[in-house]
Parts: C-alpha cells; structure tokens; sequence
C-alpha cells in the first residue's frame, strides 16, 4: 500500500471548516459527554441519566401500540418505501394540518404544512431561510442551544432576552422590545419550556404576538412538547394568534409519543393574512426543503394512523407520570437547603433549580457541581451553563420512577456531604 | 379576526432567500413536475414513468421480505425509539464498515462510517464541509443535479468536466487536469453512472485517484447504485483506491434494495493514510452533523439485519430483472431510427439515448420531444438537459416489465409519427 510520503502532491487542498466546529460547539450533547466521561467505572451503582430529553429508554415511558402498529402497518403495505414529495406527502401533511387545527380557532391546509426529520430539522430549515445579510433573532435565555447554533452556522446574529423565574419564566417583552432593530426578523419562544418546564399562559402568548406585530418581526413557536402540560395552564399554540403576527410553529411526535427516533416533525406557517407568503417566505422554505433530504416515508405513512389512532388514554397515562414525577422531584428538591425552585415545573420534562453555591463548601460552579456529582454518584444532570444559565440545574425526572427516587436522593446525599459546615 | 391592514406594522421585515430558489431551481424534480403537468387528462392508458429514479412502487421491485423484518423487528424491540449519537449508532457504523469492506483490500474500522438520511444527506455534508471562500469543485458532464444545487447553496463554484460516450462514458482526464487550479477541493465521480448508466473498470477508477493524488483534491465518489452492474464490468469501489488519495464515498440501501423511502444512507472515509483526519476534514464532518437531524434510529437498529440477512437471490434477482429490462430497451432503441445510444448501459437504472433531431419534423429540442411526449402518449421520460446533455433523454429501464413495453411501444410510435418524411 502506498504511504502518503512515496508520491505525495505538493500539497492536498481541501481542509475542514472552522465555522461549523464553532457552530457545533454549543451543543446539550457536548456537555453530556463530557458529564458521561467523568462516571467513575468503579461505582457499582447503575448510572443515573438526569441529564438528557429522551424518556424513551424507560418501560413506563414505551410509546403506545397503535404508534408502533401504525409503522409496522405502513410497513408492510410496501406503498411507501419510495421517495416522497420534498414537502412531504400529501396525505401525511392533511393528517398533521387536521391535528393541529383541532386546538386553533381556524382551520391549516396541508399547505401550510411541511414535514421535516424531527423539529431539528424544521428549526434548520426557518433558521437557513430567515437568514440574510445583517439579520439578527431574538433567542430566550435559557433556552435551547440548537437555536444558536443554527444562528451561528447560518451568520444570524442572536440577541438573548431573559425569561423570568419569578414570574414563571414569562418573556420579558420589555428588553424585547428594546433589543430588536430594523434587522430582527424572528422571536423564537419554546413552549412548553425547555428547559424551564414552564407552560404559557393565553394573555402572555397574545402579548407575545402582539409585540411581534409592533416589532414587524414573525414568531417561531417551538411546541416541541406540546399538550405535555400538567399544572394549572393548559397548552395554547402559538398558532391561535397567527392573525396578529405570523407565526411559525415547529414541532414533532418526538415527545408527546416519545419517539424522537422516528424523527418525522413539522413546520407550519399559522398566517391566516397570508402575510409569510407574500415576503417570499413559503417558497423559501419549498425551495430549501427541495434541497434536503426527507423524513423516512414509511413514517409519514404511519403517521396519519399514529395521529389518528392513539389512544386518550395513552396521553393521560404519560401526563400523570410526568406530574408525579415531577411531585416527586420538587418534595426532594425542598429538602435540599442549596436547591431553590421559584416557579414550580408544569409542563415539558424538566425542573429547574437555582444553586445556592453560598451552602456549598467545595464547588466552584455549575458544571463543577455536574461533574462531582458524576464522578461520586453516577447521577448526570445538566449544568444551567449548556442552556444559558450559570449556576442553575436542569433535572429531568422523565425516567422510569424508581430511577428517579434513586438519583434524587443520591443528590441529595451529595449536597449534604458538600454543605458547608456551619 | 383581525386583518393585516387593522393595526399592521410598519413593515414585516422577514423576507425569503433567493439564494435557496436559486440553488433548487436545477433539480431533476422541477423537470418531472413539468412533464406530468402537460399529461393529456383524456388519455384512457395508464401514465408510463420512465423520468424517475425509483422502482418501489412496481412489485416485480419489491424490496427483499428481510429487509422488512429487519425493520419490524426493530421496531418491537422498542430499543430505538429514542435519539442517536449524531453520526450513528455504533452497532449500525459498524455493519456498515464490515459490509463495505468486503469489497476492499483493507478494513474499514466503525469510525470510518457516517450513517445519514440517505445518500443525500451524505452529499449534502461533504459539500457543506468543504465549501470555503474561492472553493471550486470539478463535477461530471451528464451528472446528478443535486451537487450543483448544493455547491450553489454552499456558495463553491463548480467545473465541469466531460464524460465520453464513446469511450463508455470515462472520465475525461485530460480536462480534469486542465480545469483544476489551487481552489480545487474535490471530483465527483458516480459509479454506477447516473445518468449514463456505465460502470467503470478498475484501471479507469485507479487512474482518476492518481490524477486526484497530482492535483492534491480528494475524491468523492458517489456509490449510491453500489453492485448494480450487470454488463462487462464488475463494481468496483472507489475506496479500493483510498491510499492513492483520500476517497470520500457516499452510498445508501435506497436503491440496492430499492427503499429510498427509509433514508437511510452513509458517508465513508477511505483513506488509510488519515489525510482527511490531518486536514480537519473528519472533525468539519463530525461537527456539522452534530447540528443535523439523524436517519431515523429504527431504521439503524434494521440496517444491521438489512445488510446480514438479505439473501443472495434477492440481488440477482433484481440484477437480472435490470439486465432484461436495459436489453429490452436497447434493443427497441435500435429500432427508432432518430435514437443512438453509443455505450449500452451495463449499470444502475439507465439508459442514455441521443436525439438525432435531424430526422424529425417538429421537435425543436430534447425538452420538446419530452413535452410532446408527455401530452401524446402519457409517457414521461428526462430530457438530457436536466442533467446537463442537451439533446439526449435519460429513458428509466427499471419499471414493471409489461410497462416497459408498453412505454417503448409508444415512445417509438411517437417517434415515427414525428419522423421527417423523406
Ligand atoms: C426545545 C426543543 N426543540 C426541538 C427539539 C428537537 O426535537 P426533535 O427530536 O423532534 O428533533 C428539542 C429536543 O429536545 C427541544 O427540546
Ligand atoms: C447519483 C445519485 N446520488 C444520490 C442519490 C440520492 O440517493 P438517496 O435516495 O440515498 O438519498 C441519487 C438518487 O437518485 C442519485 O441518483
């Protein structure tokens, strides 16, 4: 075999490029590995994940049958194991515009749908279309880093505005307000919130759409955890004031079925005034989906049935886990002097906690707190710093329930060991 | 409801990227559209499709009754349901990276491996990854649209160079040296050919590494109809090649086992030397997937059994079918006396005809002829100018055998009836 000194050319002219490791640099996963790196092999405890979105792997949490049926179904009829339209298939988009309109006051055509692999695509494609020179977006701190990093890769500029811990992690629309500029096009708000496990209320989503629409800029509603609400607000998309401002909801079956390994999601304009169309809007976003690759067709087959078919029960058994595990991580959470949650979890997989680091004797920081607890607990959670956030915690308690009573109270043993003696 | 004009702002300032209509205004798609728009709606016959590239829908291509279990075995393990590590799962890289090296002189190791959402995803990465300011790349005249959209939306200029006719369709080396300078990053080769339908030899292959090896740009070789040769030639891997220069090779099951509906695809290093690695390449590849959606996981968890258990019978059967059906075609090509096709297809799904229009009376051009075509005998087949041959027509084989006939039956009628009287 020829070795590269033998005929070598001068010199090999490709090289890699600098702008995606940078864009690719934020990411949740990348803190998790480093938290995942950090496990002490020799703890014969099983490792807790309290880290991470995806309940997937637990028993409680299995998808219900007739979302696996319906694939198997799909499967099987052989009809689509052929390449479908960019946009996605036209029977999948009416199932999905027929879904979301039951919560809306007005009815979506398949045409204001488009299917994408899972709402990280969607995000991808709104992100690339919005972009041009000098744009800048409006981003929620804390939020999901995805977002920046798809603003990095595509050169928009991101401007953060907090949300509020005291008042349930409301937007703040005054910094809103403040931050846009002739060059804001878009305000991305997640709702359910990751990661602040919070749920919107009417009034503050019609504000939200009602500065949009002073500001000239389009709401990206990410609704990615969408009806997993379980406090005292129940879910509003976005959508429903589509007629104030225009509104881009992206989503998928990733969460409510917990299936984000079948990656079929959406992008969908909610723009009763047509507003998304006529600024060239809709045929970027054709354009761009042409271009790229599509959600596997036999999951845009199943998913009419999956729609379809599931059962209320399904949902009303997920809900309930959700809501006694979060039950459970708060009562845990008020034992644990160095922990502060002000606004209590309602929706979406996660709690948010506030480190008292003042109680604590021997931790620098968040990922400094993330990496102990690795290392002497075989617990991972998520240090505030990945999602915007210094010295907070996000805990999921989206896994099997003796799990979780296992991981928290390891926590717990964990900060009384590090409390500072008094 | 209120209406835009109610309390509208100023001014919305989103707009769409023209950048995005420009980069898919060239795909192969667009063409077909057009085609099935000018269909006769009174024709009673069936719609004859030989434009496209996907024989799913015809049961004589069903896919191999393995390859569904595969997938449905997986899908009721409900082990993968959830996320995968973003550049695959590892079990999957390493199906993949055992399955490819069989036709190779070494091993490629799990790390090798990519798994993407098709080989269009694969495609999509590469070009993402090498594009820097001044980049250029050199791709094959007739070729597959799609690398010219993605080098438009990732802003590399594009050369092309000639394949030869006469000479089965090889690469015009000569013009390949002449074209690239200092910004070249890369060739692209197709093998088997798309639109041409050829397979290479090992010597042609070896002597396109060697030309990459001078000029210092990497290979990338398009393998996506991997083992459907069926004529003088047997398939032989660009990757074999590897050690001459780095060879980046991009491939799916979509059309070997004809799912392109499960996208499931791969991107592969080949290069036993570790340029690329050197180069940053391997890390811009690692990166940019991490900010990209994944092929879905049940389709990974399936492509193990995929690979391992589909029958040997199942490949010849569709390699014969595919020989049948390409001598069908040449040999009814022979009987219109305006076709020539200078290289008989021995590979892929495709014959390549040239237009002699000289001996028709009414047709300005290959598009004409395919307009004409589509209205007056509702078959569709490409015009050459949809992969860059003017005046040929890329006629797909690969259909149900009945409506194959049926399909060259008209196309000849249509031509006799247009024929120049003499
Ligand atoms: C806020 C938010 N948006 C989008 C996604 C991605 O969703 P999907 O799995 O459908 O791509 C996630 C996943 O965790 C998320 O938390
Ligand atoms: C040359 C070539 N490359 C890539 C592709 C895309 O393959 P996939 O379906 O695996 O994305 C095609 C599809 O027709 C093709 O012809």
């Amino acid at each position: 075999m020829a070795t590269e000194n033998e005929f070598s050319p001068k010199e090999w002219s490709f090289k890699g490029d600098e702008l995606l490791v940078r864009s690719s640099a934020v990411t949740v996963r990348g803190v998790l590995d480093k938290l995942m790196g950090n496990l002490n092999p020799n703890d014969p405890r099983p490792t807790i994940p309290l880290g991470h979105g995806d309940p997937s792997p637990f028993p409680s949490f299995r998808t219900a049958p007739e979302a696996e049926n319906a694939i198997s179904d799909a499967l099987y009829s052989a009809k689509f194991n052929g390449y479908s339209p960019s946009v996605g298939t036209l029977p999948a988009r009416k199932a999905v515009a027929e879904h979301l309109s039951r919560d809306l006051p007005y009815k979506l055509s398949p045409d204001d749908v488009y299917l994408t692999s899972g709402c990280t695509q969607a995000i991808e494609v709104i992100l690339t279309v919005l972009a041009r020179p000098n744009a800048n977006i409006l981003l929620p701190r804390p939020g999901y880093p995805y977002y920046e990093a798809r603003a990095i890769f595509s050169n928009i500029e991101f401007r953060y505005f907090d949300l509020l811990p005291e008042k349930d992690w409301e937007v703040n629309l005054h910094t809103v307000e403040l931050l846009a500029d002739e060059n804001t096009v878009a305000i991305v708000i997640i709702n359910p919130g990751n990661p602040c496990g919070n749920v919107y209320k009417y009034e503050h989503l019609k504000k939200v759409a009602e500065t949009a629409r002073k500001l000239g800029i389009l709401v990206i509603s990410d609704e990615v955890y969408y009806h997993l609400a379980f406090g005292k607000n129940p879910f509003v998309p976005m959508g429903v004031f589509g007629s104030i401002a225009p509104v881009i909801t992206v989503g998928s079956i990733s969460k409510r079925w917990i299936v984000p390994g079948w990656r079929i999601g959406w992008l969908v304009t909610n723009d009763p005034n047509g507003i998304l169309k006529k600024h060239g809007v809709v045929d970027s976003i054709i354009a761009f989906l042409n271009i790229s690759s599509d959600p596997a067709t036999i999951v845009q087959g199943a998913i009419i049935q999956v729609l379809e078919k599931t059962k209320e029960e399904f949902f009303l058994k997920i809900v309930n886990l959700l809501r006694e595990a979060a039950e459970t991580c708060c009562s845990k959470i008020k034992e644990i002097p160095c922990f502060a949650c002000p606004s209590k979890p309602e929706g979406a997989l996660f709690a948010l906690v506030k480190l008292d680091l003042s109680l604590l004797e021997d931790i620098q920081d968040d990922l400094d707190f993330c990496l102990k607890l690795s290392k002497e607990e075989s617990v991972i959670v998520l240090p505030g710093l990945a999602v915007g956030l210094k010295n907070w915690l996000r805990i999921t308690y989206s896994v099997e329930p003796s799990a979780l009573d296992d991981g928290l109270n390891r926590i717990k043993a964990f900060c009384l060991r590090h409390a500072k003696k008094q």
